[in-house]
This record gives C-alpha cells, structure tokens and sequence, in this order.
C-alpha cells in the first residue's frame, strides 16, 4: 500500500509554531501536503472566500514536504487542497495544533475546527488538535506525543463516516496527562465585552473580549475532561437539523 | 406587555435588498434595531472578528428604526448588539433575507444562518431567511408575506430552547408556494471548482466556483421541499457532538 497522503493546515497561519509542531508530529505517517493560511485566520469558522480572489503561494517552510500559503480562510485551505493542488481527496486532514481551546461552542467559530469540518464534508477521516495555552511560548511536547497517538489510532481504525475529531490538550507536560476521553461538547458559551477605545481622531472602535462559562455539570464533556487532565476526544458532525423538534414543530406544516 | 424588541441583521450589508424587504415585512411585530455588515460577508458562516477592531456607525438606511452598520461580520453584529448596543438580550433575531439558498449544508458557510445559531447560543428565538434567488432584481413579494407568517408564529408559540430556524423560499410568485414544511438538512454538498486566472503581471490567482450536488433521496429534506414549491424550515442547533459515533468510539478511552 501507498503511504497515506496527509493534508496539514491551521488557523493561526503557516508560520505559527503549533503546525510547525503537527508537522513533526505526522511527518513520519505519510506524504505531506501543507496547506495553511498566509496570516492569522483565528475565529474564522466555516467562513470561506466567494466575494475575492484568493492566492496560492509555493512556500519553503517545513523541509521534505509541499508546502503552500494560501490568502483565505482554513476551510478555502481544504478546498482548494482537494480541488486544485492533490486533484485528489487525501487520506486524512489534520488541523492545528491550535493556540488555545476550541472545546465545547468554540467548534462553531473556530478555524481549526472548520477546516476539520470540511475534511468530513468531504468523506475524509479529519481531526482539528488544539493545545489550551494560548501563550507564544506554550509547551508543545505533550502535544506532539497526542497527535502520535491520535493519528496512529485514526489511521488504523478509521473514522464513522462524515465525523471528524475535535481533539483538545491540556496545558502541561506530557507526564501530567491522564490519557484521552471520549466527550461531548459542553453547554458552555461566551459572555461577551466589548472594549470600547478610541483612534487618534477620536472615533470609537470596539475590541471584543469575554469570559468563556460553563453551564454543564455533566462529567461526560470536553469542559470537565480538560479540567481533569484528559485530552478530550469530541466527535464532531456537520448535520445542524435539530431532530429532537422535530416532532415537536410538526404542526408548521399545516399553518395556512 | 411591551412590544417585542427584534434585531434585525444579514450578511449581504446593510443596503442589499433583502434586508429591506425584511424589515419592511417584520417593522409592524415590534421595536426594531439594525445592526448589519458595512459591506457584503456571504459565505463568513460563524466568524468573528478577534483579530482587530470592529467599527459601528449609526446609519440611516431605514426611517423609524435604530440603525447600525458594523464592520465585522453577521456574527459580530448579534454580539454587538447583545452586549453593547442594547444592553438586553432582543426578543426575536431575525436575519437576511439572504439572496440565494441557504438549504442542507449551506447553512455552515452562510453568515445568515450563523447569525441565527448566534441568537440560539444566547437563548434568543431566531430565524433566518434565504430566498432561492441570487439576481439583484430577484422579487421579495413572497418572501415578506413567508416571513410575517413564520414571525407571527415564532412570536405566539415561541421556539424550543436553543433552537433556530433555517427558512427557505422557493423562487416564484406568491401564488407559487404550496405551504411551509418542517424539514432536516439534506445530504448534499458542493462539487467545487478553482477558476485560475491571471492579473495584470501574469501572477495566477484563484475564483472559486462549482456546483451543488444533493445526493439525498429523502421527501423529508429541505432540498426536497424547496424543489416542490414548499418553503423549507430546518429547526437548527449548535451541538456539533456525532452522538451516533460516541459508542462506537468507547474504545478510545482505553487507548494508552
């Protein structure tokens, strides 16, 4: 068997030390194929570029392997991978590792995520790694040793199609992890701020800030594995059809 | 009891017309307020602005009705609005009406709809509406009166909790419609296509462009009502966890 073409992208852009980290961390798997934002693209979500261009550069980042900085968001990355670059669906696309948690809510904006998101859009086994550190200086040993772990498992076992993995570190060294859990998403959200400052003309601009809350008890979440040391595992889908009202919003369907 | 206070936003910015022909059709349910893009954000699903500062100038776009237009994204404009603007969680989020569909997996990319899930995070009823009609001269007239039909029920019979809707309109006259249907999110997916072309220095760049593929035989989805003149209603939700694949992914928990 051929070895499995991968696709490495991120949101923090190709420059950001956690891809530099998830590149060593699956060198050894297969073929790269690195594809990542020429900028920060953090908190872009699913968004992807149909009102502009987008550019395609040749980069030389990481040695021995094809390597591209691209102008959009993580998920035009996945795209255009797919559908300009490989002309065919790699064997898995890894994301990240990301600065900082995308547990719980943070999947729906996260960049990271989305790019996952779209690996699994695409039938392709996909996993988003996120390191809860958010500092320039953040450990990512413990990390690289999860990726191992995850990706060896992924590749051997496969993925339930269409779902990707939403995989998440504690802060810490590798000797403080207690192994990995499988989670769902917390209910957990944003309380927002806004920072209200101004330019040098005196014109108000507003810089978003806020506390992240949970509101779950539940010892089966992303929130409370983290907090307990795990990685937490989350299998993450794409179908947002809120089934269980279904039954419940029926009569819709006789309003005259 | 007072009126309801309704936020009004979009993803087409605040001079598209389909956010006219939605305030229009919602400005007699309640106290308005709307807070939309500055310029077009198709396709920005659930970004946020983290990376730099976001702008909000008062316009005057709509006479009788507090006005904003924002710099940052559909997404931005709810948080905005939540927490800076009125100081209150709104009654009633309502956003588009988006020119062209938002049905199955569109509403990940979709910034109408991502600011509806926006609303669902914070406990708000929300609805977002699309229209199957990309041309600017698209006709509105079916769409008001879909519109003030779904408000005035969402208004009397309220949404269950951290739920939203994903409305769709078929194209067409009035007389078109045959009803509204409860729908899920069809399994379709887009079949993309890079366009590479060149600019003045002979530097390539990309447009990306494709076509939409359903490969769902189910009469239950929104595609399929939207193909027999129903307008679509998908309840949404932002509980991405593939609880069909938690069992099946038990074993990782044992993963040393």
């Amino acid at each position: 068997m051929n070895k499995p073409l991968i696709l490495v992208t991120n949101d923090d852009g190709i420059t950001a030390r956690g891809i530099a980290s998830l590149v060593e961390a699956v060198k050894s798997f297969g073929d790269l194929v690195v594809i990542a934002p020429d900028k920060p693209q953090s908190g872009m979500g699913h968004a992807i570029t149909v009102n502009n261009l987008l550019r395609l550069d040749k980069a030389e980042v990481f040695a021995g392997t094809d390597c591209y900085a691209c102008s959009g968001t993580p998920v035009d990355c996945v795209k255009l991978a797919i559908y300009h670059v490989m002309h065919r669906k790699p064997d898995l696309v890894v994301s990240g590792v990301n600065h900082g948690s995308n547990a719980s809510t943070n999947v729906l904006y996260s960049g990271t995520m989305s790019a996952a998101v779209e690996g699994a859009l695409e039938g392709i086994p996909a996993i988003g790694f996120s390191l809860c550190d958010h500092r320039g200086e953040a450990d990512f040993e413990a990390s690289k040793q999860v990726i191992k772990k995850v990706v060896t498992t992924v590749l051997d076992k496969k993925l339930p199609e269409n779902v990707c993995l939403n995989v998440n570190i504690p802060k810490g060294k590798p000797g403080d992890i207690k192994g990995l859990k499988i989670c769902r998403q917390a209910k957990a959200f944003w309380d927002d701020k806004f920072d209200r400052r101004q330019d040098m003309f005196g014109r108000d601009y507003f810089w978003l800030t806020g506390e992240f809350r949970n509101y779950d008890g539940g010892e089966d979440t992303d929130i409370w594995a983290l907090n307990n040391n795990y990685v937490s595992v989350v299998p993450i889908q794409f179908d947002m059809t809120a089934y269980h009202a279904l039954s419940h919003l029926h009569y819709w369907n006789n309003i005259e």
